[in-house]
Parts: C-alpha cells; sequence; structure tokens
C-alpha cells in the first residue's frame, strides 16, 4: 500500500517498507474497516462520513498506534480496532470542528456541514464517536475505553476552551499550550498508549508521554503554517485562524515582542487581505521562530525521553517525531 | 429523595419508598454523580450542562438501570456508573437535538443551544459523550461498552433517519417504528442490559427486550402527546413536530383514513395555529386511538414477557411500564 504520509515523511516511509511490513498489513486491515464502518451504516453516513474519513489525511493517529503495537501478539485484532477507534474520533472531531466553524471545504473536499446541513453533520459526527467506542468495545479492556473516553473529552473541552478565549486578547502562552493539550495531544496520547496496551509490558506510561509531546508540537506548527503558509500547502488563506478568533502562540509571542500587535482587535479584521497583513506583521516580530524552536525542543525532548524498545519501534517513532518536526520545513 | 418521576407513577414511588431502599439510595448517587460530573470539567460545562443535566426529566433511564441491578452484589458501583452512563447519553441527545431543532427552551430552562450558541452546545453535547463512556470505563466490562456504544449508535442513526424522512409523506408504519427503536428504544433498552448485567444470572437478554419494548411505546405516545397536548403538559404548541417536519404515527395513520391529510404537505403549515388545526385532523380520524392502542399492546406484551424475577423488581418493572402507558392519560 502507498502510505498517506509518503510525501511528508520518505524516511518513515522507507524503514516501513524495508522492515515494517506487520504495520504496513495492519494499515491495509485499518483503511478496509475504516471504509467498512463508513459504508455499514446506511446511504447518510456513507455518503458524507465515507468522505470525511478518506479525506482524513495523513493517518498519523492510528500509524502511531500501530507502531506502538508492533509487538502485539497475534493478528493483533486489538491494535487494528485501536487504531480504527483513534482515527474515528479523530474524524468525528473534524465533521463537528466543521459544524462550527462553517467550513465549506476539508482537504479540497466539501465539508459534511456543506454538503448535507448542520443536522446531518452533527449527527453524523455522534455517530462517528458512537462506533469509535463500539469498535474499541469489541476486543478492548476497560483501560483502554477510559483511555480512549479521557482523549475524547480532552477533546470537548479543548473545543469548549477555544470557543471560550476566541478573541480574547489576553490568553498567555500556559493558556493556549493546555488548550493545545486537550485539542490534539491528548489523542496523540491515547493513541500510543492503546498501541502500548496490546504488547506485553508495552511501556504504556512512557510511550503515552511521547505521544502527548508530539501532538503538542503537532498543534504548535500547525499553528505557525497558519501564519507562514503557503495557501496551497495548506488549502486555506493565511491567517485563517486568526480571522476565526483563533488565538495562537505566533500571535501571543508576536505582542510580546510588538506594542501595535498587542492592541489589534482580532474581530477587526474585515478578511483574508486583513489577516495576511496580520501574519506579515507576526513574522517580523520573530515570533514564528520561538513558536517553532519551542515545537522542536517538545520533539526533540520527546525522541530523547523514549523507553527501551526494540530497534524498529524506536526508528519508526523516532521517524514520525522527525515527521511531525518537519511540517514546517 | 423525592423521585423526578413521582408525580407521574405515584405506585411505583410507593413501591420504592416501601421496598426500594436499596434503589432510591443507589439514584441519590447517580444525581450526586451527575451533578460531579456536571461541575467537574470548568465553567462552560458547569453552567450549560448543569442545567441539561438538572432539567433532564424523569431519569426513567437511570431507574431502569437502579431496578435492573436492584440484586447487584456490594454497593452496586457499578449499576450506579452505568446509570449515569445512560442518563449522560441521553443528556447529550437533548442538547445535539435541540442544536438542531435551534430549541430555545427544555422543560421550561434555557437550551444549551440558546443559552451559549451552537459551539458550545455541540462541544457541551460531545464532552456529555465522552463522559458517559468515561464513567462506565470506570467498572463496566467489554459487553457494557458494547452494549452502550450499540445504543449511542442506534440514536445518531435515529436522528439520521428523522432527518432523511423529515416531510416524506410516504413513511410507512413500519419504517416509523424503525425510527423509534433507534432514537428511543435501544437506549432503554441497553439501560435495562446494563443493570441486568450487574447481577449473577441477570436476564440481560430478557430484561433487554422489555426496555426496547417500553421504550417504543414511550415514544409512540410522546408523538401522540405532540397531537394531543395540552400545551401545559408538554411545555411546547401541539403539532410542534409536525411543524419541524417530523412525520409520526399519528399522521401516519390519519393519512390511510383521510385522503384529504394524505395529500397534506407538512412544508405548506405556516406556524402553529395551521399546526393545531392539523391535530384537530388527526384527531378526528381516530389516529390517536389507534397509535395508542399500538402502544399500551406493546407494554402489555413486555409485561407478560417479563423472565421470572424476584417480586420486588418484577413488580417495580411492571410499574414501570405503567407509568409509560400512563404518560397519554
Amino acid at each position: 500500500m502507498v502510505l498517506a504520509l509518503e510525501g511528508e515523511a520518505p524516511a518513515l516511509a522507507k524503514l516501513l517498507r524495508s522492515e515494517g511490513a506487520r504495520v504496513l498489513g495492519l494499515m491495509e486491515r485499518v483503511e478496509l474497516r475504516l471504509a467498512e464502518v463508513a459504508a455499514g451504516h446506511g446511504a447518510p453516513l456513507a455518503t458524507h462520513a465515507g468522505d470525511t474519513i478518506a479525506a482524513g489525511g495523513k493517518r498519523l493517529r492510528p500509524l502511531l498506534v500501530l507502531i506502538a503495537a508492533a509487538d502485539a501478539p497475534g493478528d493483533a485484532g486489538g491494535a487494528v480496532r485501536a487504531a480504527v477507534a483513534v482515527e474515528l474520533i479523530h474524524s468525528a472531531t473534524l465533521v463537528h470542528d466543521d459544524v462550527l466553524d462553517g467550513a465549506a471545504l476539508r482537504r479540497g473536499h466539501p465539508t459534511v456541514v456543506s454538503a448535507a446541513g448542520r443536522a446531518l453533520a452533527t449527527a453524523t459526527g455522534d455517530l462517528l464517536f458512537s462506533r469509535a467506542f463500539a469498535e474499541l468495545a469489541a476486543s478492548g479492556h476497560r483501560e483502554q475505553v477510559a483511555a480512549l473516553s479521557a482523549a475524547s473529552t480532552a477533546l470537548a473541552l479543548g473545543e469548549l476552551r477555544q470557543r471560550e478565549d476566541a478573541w480574547d486578547p489576553t490568553v498567555s502562552p500556559q493558556r493556549y499550550l493546555e488548550r493545545c493539550e486537550l485539542k490534539t495531544a491528548r489523542l496523540f496520547q491515547a493513541a500510543c498508549e492503546l498501541g502500548a496496551h496490546q504488547c506485553e509490558g508495552g511501556a504504556i506510561a512512557a510511550l503515552g508521554a511521547f505521544g502527548r509531546s508530539i501532538g503538542l508540537a503537532f498543534q504548535v506548527l500547525d499553528d505557525v503554517l497558519d501564519v507562514t503558509g503557503p495557501a496551497e500547502r495548506t488549502g486555506k488563506h493565511r491567517g485563517t485562524d486568526l480571522l476565526d478568533g483563533t488565538v495562537t502562540l505566533p500571535l501571543i509571542l508576536a505582542r510580546q515582542q510588538d506594542s501595535s500587535l498587542a492592541t489589534t482587535d482580532l474581530r477587526a479584521l474585515s478578511g483574508p487581505a486583513d489577516a495576511e497583513r496580520l501574519c506579515d506583521a507576526i513574522a517580523a516580530t520573530g515570533a514564528l521562530e520561538e513558536a517553532r524552536t519551542h515545537a522542536l525542543e517538545l520533539v526533540a525532548d520527546a525522541k530523547a525521553a523514549l523507553p527501551t524498545l526494540d530497534s524498529f519501534r524506536r526508528r519508526a517513532l523516532e521517524l514520525v517525531a522527525d515527521a511531525v518536526a518537519e511540517r514546517y520545513a
């Protein structure tokens, strides 16, 4: 199979092709199962959720499950189910986020909300949430359900936090990082924990901490990309998050450097051109490098703190971390 | 404690007071835990979800869990958690339904969506879903998570089905009942199954079938109430569901009797006065009695099919069934 993240992580793809046949085989089963789930609940879900799942991107979260579970005994059915569950939670969140943002496109495909309306999109997201837990229930133990529901709770709390803090010029770096932890890092953490749960002596806590750190870095770099663009790469105008009132680390750090930015009200941005100008002003302060440096430190620390593992798992996880770090490159 | 359904089910309340001290004690723990969950996730949830949980109504679903679990060993902590989980799923659904309907009030309280907007309400519903599974994960086994996620999947599918069938004059009684099964009956079924799971020899399938039948009857009678009112009892105008395009059993049966109704387009209803006139026309066909008779048969069959249980559980379940039947009285 062709890995979804082939283009962005050639070294990881190469390792998986040479030594990761098992992980690639499991990922193929994950894709088949995701397609089955999308097709197995009637026409509305097949039409709308199918697109969302298919357009879900790089499959980074299920890949983390499968790499962490690379030593799982037997046919690793539990690892496949856990990977599917994590991706379904991620897809559910995307569907609901698009409802909230009224987004028309995601990765070039029409969103569920734009194609079918708010009602269908809300119910579709609910269905994907429910199927995630059903998937895990078929083979997961209590601790695994707890890990997934903790992550799914965190996602919802992160969304609430984002709405609560929207447009607020006083959001601190600390508060921003807490939101990233809730919105993004906890699901990466759960992915690694669920994978580790599949193996004897799976180093659950240590792999969870690794997942959390690279998830945090992933979100910070995503927020840097919102400011840097280019639009051809991100699929949206520069500053889209800022236009939505989302106060991200580049803006927070830039405000500490440039007093004119400290008094900028995001509500006053009148459109994409204004947002692009704000992005340029943020870039001029050096805040992007500062945010990027913070993310790269998170990645480096996560790699350094990886527990003792077999050589394949260790190298694969390091290359996932590198792929996250290189998002900005 | 005062039972939430005291007024509507005096015989059940009396039985619980005389012989159901344990169930009442467990219900008190459920209420405390629901309040804890609402308060335990920051200000937005406490404000908005707290109201929804508090206004959640008669607590019929958690009561079913606790009655079915009346024989549970030890402190019945698993039964309390299962009852909390079921009520949280129900609350999540209410919050999302209100988003979809743009409802301003639920049982006299402002809805989350009217108080805080769509974004917060969608995230609040997601949070309640997630907490339901977290609650169950703390003590539930795989089969219990499977039962809850099956019910939660059904709820979402029922919502999708309702949107799919909205305004459609060709919806058959069979298709209507399938929707009720998804939207309502499966969560009642899961409540009974989860309760039975707590006991040795808990007659899981039989109690699940009982819950499914009374859940189905509950929804049919709810749809009858939408047509009969009175508004003082239901808290909404007669025909509110019809105005929303929801094709319910009274309308389906009335259309078979009255050819002028068969050609009525719900989209042509211009407001509450029109909807009330349609309700009167439905009532004139005898469709309400027919729908009610169907519901009462479901309840009678459910009672007759109850498995052999100790006397308290059997009588308590029969009285729950009676309380459902008497919703229309």
